[in-house]
């Protein structure tokens, strides 16, 4: 789970710095040899740069770099447009932006920082075109820029880099007819084909099957070619598009290409997992990668008559990991689902390409022929959860929750109306962790499902009750469920009572209050507010009585006017667009009291999240416990 | 506008009785013979219930009723399933059950009532195995569906009939990899292949290319035949599956097969619309239609040796069509998007295959550069025109609303976060017109979409509404906007006050009242909301302030506390589900205010919504004026 990181290597951490790129970059070398240096040099960087962040994907930036340097280098013209579509590669492609001096040097030292490179691009970047991070679309979007260049008059030509995982999206071959019917000429793109998906190999996952017939079949060109040998690669981008088709190059790579232990070919088998995709190499993998490309920059530093590169090095300390006594809900979901499904024989698991950050390794191996992997397919995924479901299954689906949801949105109300049950859990929810950025920080899920008709949406508070909620979905409930989950371990200020039961649309009380109550869920917010409670009453002697409300769409009106008691302000705590979240439901509860009057103040995300470390992110959304007590201060004040 | 309708034909209506279905099915002659007279019983018992109920897919239901009739009378053994993924094709297999004796006789008088057949298929309807309507699901349900059937240790094969325009969607293809590395040699997918989609051909929407070559660079086996030849389709379905792959066959067929004047090769060119996609038939297009297959199938009784057919015929008064003053939005949203593409040069329109329904023609025919007709491809559309918005070009965007908030979901959000503008217009709002059924009835779009943030939603209430709002969108707001537009033509009883002027997040008042709000938007809710008032104010001396607000997830806290002044209950209006709707924006506010009391009654739909004539889901929801003031005057009755 290395998007949840954030626990950067200890050690020297070495980067190239401007002048040695602006030294490359004049030099009286061949193109080839040029791109060779500069490639590598951009591997060095984006190393360093994932390994302070903590986080970022290394796998997919090194089997693209030479694609990205020989493109930027070489082939594109005034006018041309590059961007990824996968958008895991972007800090290589960062790298690559500030080794040519198109990105302020500075940013290499703030990978997935506030004020920095977020973790997928966005277009906030100078050089970035376009928002990825949710797959598929880049097709689509090149498309709407062709037809927009020839109305408006502008010529140039969109290179699109796709991950061959992203092929499994329906988007992508959604997209292809249009542009073949048009004849957008101008779109190349180009698969950064290193045959692995997240984790382990395509053929595991999804296999794509004959990638070339599939392109041609739907009207494209097609061409192949090495992506790593930039004679080749530069000969096919300079082949010309035949009858006007738009162009797609596979270019075959190897995942983590240019340092030997991270490149996926050296997996000592084909079932084994990669452990480069994303998170940070260790502190010895670290310096191992780093020397080897060191090594191979001075060879081919003296092989073209050059100086060697002068290298900078900072000493970092590692910030601290998680703490052992941290709530992990994925874990505990792990447990909890193998336990359902030891006891239910018809329980059968569907996962999206995320079978490690979902926590389904431990079913998946116990129960391989209840397990399915469905790729990188949200909308088959559910739709074929709804056809198990039709036949008597009882099917769980599992994806990030920001995906999840939004996605097979329409399958999911689909499969709704046919009154089945099916049992849709999204992970990675709410605002942090914050590198990954707003593509995955799941902060619109409960809006987007909220109103499909008897789709149950819980979030859990702490390990305990990931358990009792999954066991409520499975055992005393007969409608669809959605359970959101927080990925990022936390550390937790409350214990569930021990007399504590779900009821459906009624919560529980963690702390005493008279006039004042927060209403929160999930171990971020619920935290910010039992915290926030502690320095209210420890400072100012005001008691907050903090309520766990892990219904986020059903609420029973009448448990609520009754837990309100004489309560003057109700805070909600959301991690969710205020819109459509918790509090909305909570207000509609309120407004509907016909003998007291309680006035509710929301606190939720108000604009799309910043990307940053976790920290950084919590502080800028106002969710730390001492800004939320000062806030409430300031409402009850007079009081 | 077919699925609008209701305006059922006059005059003597025929079909044939069980009787006579029980005879063909009896007699002694060939399958091939028994075959055709019983497609052609059912295309005249389709005509009938398409007739009567005023509504209904003639062209599709006509183009597979060949396959539909051999699937079942010859080819289905214990075990296998059938359902149609495009669900176009209803009435057709409806008449096929009927004629069976699988479904009671009497409901091929209602086609599209309340307790009859809904418009798509619903699992409610004995026969029915999955609920369709929404396309591109099908394989994805029949890969589930199949999988469950092998753990279950069941046997049987799973037949799916996919339309051609269907296969724009682009889960059929992210549907297509998995069927064939899962060996699912169970599924038989037939594409009713009629060259047509909706209104046109599909060459001219969205041309599919070579669909042999592309089902087989899916690894699917690929077979194709006359889709009205029975020894052909026997033939085909008889051929085995190769190494256990799943098939295609491409059934080659034609839209309105079996009336020549409604078979799509009468058309005189290939740019014409096709006129019997949906609707009904007028009165004289009926008798011809159906003369033609009464004469058919006298001749081929004849042929065979049997007595003819006995026909019953009943008199039908033509239901009222809509009255010359109903407020017809669509229409006025041409005229508004046609005023003003006038004035923007960089206005570009995307449609999603319902030029027709959308009231895109107008603006095609005047400015066919800026016209981009994207087929049934949603997710594609709306990535492309985030493309064109990144390039400086306005797009507004075309689906129903039911289609267009969910499919391209994830698609409209990653748009979102680039802050450009794109304009998306959602039409069939709402639970009017009953008759297509769940899958149309957009009664969740507002929740879908309301999070995302800086998308404005709103809905005119009337013709001039619409201009101001689109003008409103256009030329005085800077962020996105969702333009939420009911169809179906509707009488209102109000005006807008002639100094109105649109400002975010506030509202109009359209009587006068004290103590008592209700707040509704569009032509059906606040018709509905005048009405009440109007009875409430002359049977009971009861004076309801009626507003409008057209704003559907923005709303003006300030401006609301002081338009319900003095106000005690206020009642929501939702052409929604409860959950997500206006009211819950409505209760946010309400539930803040600090310094009075209102109480806030929420009338929204509470569970999904049935197919029926308009009139009867209206009563059914509870939608209609005495209802509505009934249950005010219930609410308030002690005052």
């Amino acid at each position: 789970m290395g998007d949840l990181a954030g626990q950067s290597v200890e050690g020297d951490l070495s980067y190239l710095p401007d002048s040695e790129f602006r030294r490359i970059l004049s030099a009286r070398i061949s193109k080839e040899s040029r791109a060779a240096i500069f490639s590598d040099m951009c591997r060095l960087n984006a190393l360093y740069m994932i390994a302070r962040a903590g986080s970022g994907h290394i796998g997919s930036s090194f089997s693209s770099l030479d694609i990205i340097s020989w493109l930027l280098l070489e082939e594109m013209k005034e006018g041309d447009i590059y961007f990824s579509s996968k958008g895991h590669d972007a800090p290589g492609y960062y790298a690559a932006l500030v080794g040519l001096g198109r990105l302020n040097f500075d940013l290499i030292h703030k990978l997935r920082r506030i004020d920095g490179l977020p973790g997928h691009p966005d277009i906030g970047t100078p050089g970035v075109v376009t928002n990825t991070g949710s797959l598929g679309m880049g097709i689509s979007k090149a498309k709407g820029m062709v037809l927009a260049n020839r109305m408006l008059k502008k010529s140039g030509r969109v290179f699109v880099l796709l991950g061959d995982g992203e092929l499994q999206e329906g988007q992508i071959w959604e997209s292809l007819t249009s542009a073949a019917n048009f004849g957008l000429h101008e779109i190349i793109a180009i698969i950064d084909h290193n045959k692995l998906q997240s984790d382990t190999f395509i053929k595991n996952v999804s296999d794509l099957g004959d990638l070339e017939a599939k392109f041609r079949a739907f009207g494209w060109q097609v061409d192949r070619c090495d992506g790593h040998a930039f004679g080749a690669l530069g000969g096919t981008l300079a082949k010309a598009s035949g009858d006007l088709k738009p162009r797609i190059i596979i270019a075959d790579t190897i995942k983590g290409k240019g340092v030997s232990f991270m490149e996926h070919t050296s997996l000592d088998s084909d079932v084994a997992m990669y452990r480069f995709h994303s998170g940070a190499p260790d502190a010895d993998s670290y310096q191992r990668a780093a020397e080897e490309i060191i090594a191979r920059l001075k060879q081919r530093m003296h092989g073209v008559g050059l100086p060697p590169l002068g290298l900078e090095t900072i000493q970092r300390q590692a910030s601290p990991g998680p703490s052992p006594s941290a709530q992990r809900l994925i874990p505990a979901y792990s447990r909890a689902l193998l336990e359902q499904g030891n006891k239910h024989p018809n329980l059968v698991v569907l996962d999206a390409d995320l079978v490690l950050d979902t926590g389904l390794i431990p079913f998946r191996d116990k129960y391989p022929d209840r397990f399915f992997e469905c790729g990188i397919a949200e909308q088959d995924m559910v739709s074929m959860a709804g056809g198990m479901a039709l036949r008597g299954l009882l099917p769980v689906v599992h994806s990030f929750a920001c995906f999840l949801s939004a996605r097979p949105n329409e399958q999911i109300y689909n499969n709704a109306t046919e009154k089945t049950r099916v049992i849709y859990v999204g992970s990675l929810a709410g605002v942090v962790p914050g590198g990954p950025g707003h593509s995955h920080q799941a902060v619109r899920d409960i809006s987007a499902v909220g109103a499909i008709p008897r789709l149950v949406i819980m979030e859990p508070c702490c390990e305990a009750e990931v358990g009792m909620l999954l066991d409520w979905a499975i055992n005393q409930n007969s409608s669809s469920c959605y359970l959101r989950l927080v990925s990022l371990p936390w550390v937790v200020p409350y214990n569930l009572p021990k007399t504590y039961r779900l009821e459906l649309g009624k919560g529980v009380a963690l702390t005493d209050g008279t006039n004042v109550a927060i209403i929160a869920y999930g171990p971020v917010m619920l935290s910010a507010a039992v915290n926030a409670a502690q320095a209210l009453r420890e400072k100012s002697n005001i008691y907050v009585k903090v309520i766990n409300l892990p219904w986020l769409n059903q609420i029973d009106g009448n448990w609520l006017a009754s837990e309100l008691g004489e309560v003057d302000h109700c805070f909600s705590f959301d991690n969710h667009y205020c819109i459509g979240g918790q509090g909305e439901r909570i207000a509609n509860a309120i407004s509907a009291f016909t003998d007291k009057k309680t006035i509710l103040h929301r606190v939720a995300i108000e604009q799309i999240p910043a990307c940053g470390t976790n920290s950084e992110i919590i502080w800028a959304h106002g969710f730390n416990a001492s800004k939320l007590a000062e806030k409430i201060q300031s409402v009850i004040g007079g009081q």
